[in-house]
């Protein structure tokens, strides 16, 4: 069976985290930043040594085209994104460029002719440092003049940013693909939690990735005297978060497993150590992957908020601040990826998908699947961020195996 | 029995509620602001008016003396402040300061020559505009030049303000009462609470006021992503924080009556929806009369604390902030403004103060003890505040027969 060149993947992801990085081993290479130039330019070098065809979008994403030798070929696109977090890790984000780029020269140096034409991309500014999937979002058509307004930052520096790259607010709006040219998307991601190394397997098949939902959740009730004011007749905000808060966590993990929710945020009124707080406003995210279920978890956790705002003589508000819907992947991509890793000998599992990839974005326009190989200790976002090196080496050989399955599908 | 005229008592409180009135009902008086130097000259007006003596001592708090003939008797203090908080209302401090003017008027009138000379006190800044009982502990000799430096609103804006009156930080240092001078001090105040609505009392009659700790107690946990770190592995500082605080007001009810707490302020580090909080710093105040009960308070809620931080994996750490210790007020007052009570036919009981009051200063000094009289709904601080023309009269007889007892009892 064909397998990736591992001395090669391991080099490269080593030579990658030199550029951004950190004393403490991590990398620092937010989206358009000075060390994220320096890891485009790398990538284009790679690309051109190994023959691909290179080429940037209005998006600044970037793609590395091993031809077909039939002109006519659909193109499968498989990849993800080489920005960081500021002082994030090595491995979220490049594994699934560089796992793509390897299996696309291994395949070439076999001397493969594919049904297909591979491309490697690099999506733009996954992480969110001036707007999350932002690369993806415009190369599927969906990001907004409005959207690009949200960017953070500021606008003349999101400006100024674009420009380092030839790009410009106006090419980011225009760069949507012709859906019709691809024939499908596979991304490889690391798993970003420990559900894998918990079972003790090699690799994740992701079936759907997760909806999301972000709520203000506000609890009125009145300003007292926090001496005068007896207990019994207090009519305060944070006892009813605080109760509604303690019950919805352990609700959702025993009614709605595996769905997750967090209260991440939480502001009182007045906020001071004497007065009887009058109101708490509190941020509630729900995450599932069944719709459904995403409607279930909000109707109960609203329905248990007007509880507790009723037993402690509060008024409620709530107030949707975001709605991500679930996205579920392509059964064919998945069992494509199930197969692959199936025939290389490693244990796999199906599940969802918590966090937002640009494999979300690709999905709403092509048939697309992602996998996740194990992250130690669930770290992310971290220096500390560490898959292992066999990890590495599957994940380029479970892509290698299902980009030629989902080519030869093309025949 | 001698009573006081009801009539221009309920007309005082009309005429100095038109100094600083607010369009909704309620009084801006602010210590040393523009209406509280119409205040002042407004008890300067009608104390001279009355043939006291008029003075202001080294902290602006003012002094209307009805001499004995004896010119060596010890000085009777009583009265409460005439300054309010910003958009305050009208009962607040000025009840007490008017119903020992109009006590004194009354006596004078009656031609009564008492074994004591006797003082309507109105305290500088007992609310704190620029910080709090600053007249009163300046008067005891309690404040250094370290408290002033913690005046809110600005060191130079206080300086000016001090100016207007003609005092300084200066003289605030230097202004110490001889105590020997003094014979004791009594106070009447709105009860700021529903006590003695609730119980349908005329008096509430202090026997001590609360001691106040303020803490910080910061759950400390481990950041992390809401969606792919799992909730059963999650260290979730804000899960500890809610845990505590709905079990800790339980228990101070259930075991600590008539203690009580508060937690007012709240913050979640890092604070977005999609991050697993951190730490979460929470303000936690406890009162109670005894100093004994604040230690086992503090003892059992640090205990529950250190349970929940425990059940969740997080780390306590606590500091103090502030520590005012209780003050058991004097028996002999006490038992004289009883007596008084009963002598005029109302109800009364013995209660806690939970709010610090200027007689906290003052009993460190001489024998001193206050009352309440009722204030509808509890409501103070506020345009709303109100208490009856009944229990204002009540508020000055009650005085009245204190002041007469006690003097007595220095013959």
């Amino acid at each position: 069976m064909l397998e990736v060149n591992a001395e090669r993947l391991l080099a490269d992801l080593e030579s990658l985290s030199g550029i951004g990085a950190t004393a403490d081993g991590g990398v620092d290479r937010p989206a358009l930043s000075e060390a994220d130039l320096q890891g485009r330019a790398w990538f284009k070098q790679r690309a051109e040594e190994a023959g691909f065809e290179f080429r940037q979008d209005g998006a600044g994403n970037l793609f590395a085209k091993f031809s077909s030798q039939n002109p006519l070929a659909k193109t499968l696109l498989a990849g993800s994104h080489l920005d960081s977090v500021p002082n994030g890790g090595r491995f979220d984000g490049p594994l699934g460029v560089l796992s793509v780029l390897e299996s696309a020269r291994t395949i070439e140096e076999a001397g493969i002719d594919l049904p297909v034409h591979l491309e490697t991309v690099s999506f733009t500014d996954e992480e969110g440092t001036w707007l999350g999937l932002l690369g993806s979002r415009a190369f599927i058509g969906a990001l907004s003049s409005e959207d690009l307004r949200k960017t953070r930052g500021g606008v003349q520096q999101f400006d100024e940013a674009l420009n380092r790259i030839g790009c410009s607010q106006e090419s980011l709006l225009r760069c949507k693909c012709d859906p019709s040219q691809y024939a499908g998307f596979v991304e490889v991601h690391i798993e970003q939690g420990t559900r894998l190394a918990g079972a003790k397997l090699d690799i994740g098949v992701v079936s759907e990735i997760v909806g999301i939902r972000w709520h203000w959740l506000r609890f009125v009730g009145e300003a007292a005297h926090a001496g005068t004011m007896p207990m019994a007749h207090r009519k305060d905000a944070f006892w009813g978060a605080a109760w509604f808060s303690e019950r919805a966590k352990d609700l959702i993990q025993s009614d709605f497993f595996p769905g997750v929710m967090n209260c991440g945020q939480l502001t009182i009124q007045p906020g001071a150590f004497n007065i009887v707080p009058a109101e708490v406003q509190l941020g509630l995210e729900i995450r599932h992957g069944s719709p459904e279920k995403l409607d279930a978890m909000q109707t109960a956790l609203f329905s248990l908020a007007e509880k507790s705002a009723e037993k402690f003589g509060l008024a409620l508000e709530t107030e949707s601040v975001s709605a991500i819907p679930p996205v579920p992947l392509d059964e064919t991509v998945v069992a494509g990826i199930e197969s692959a890793a199936a025939e290389l000998g490693l244990t796999h599992t199906r599940l969802l998908s918590f966090a937002g990839h640009d494999t979300q974005s690709l999905s709403t326009i092509m048939p697309s699947a992602m996998f996740f190989v194990p992250s130690v200790d669930g770290i992310s976002h971290n220096p500390r961020e560490l898959t292992h090196p066999d990890d590495v080496v599957n994940s380029a050989n479970v892509m290698l195996q299902t980009l030629l399955k989902l080519a030869a599908a093309r025949t």
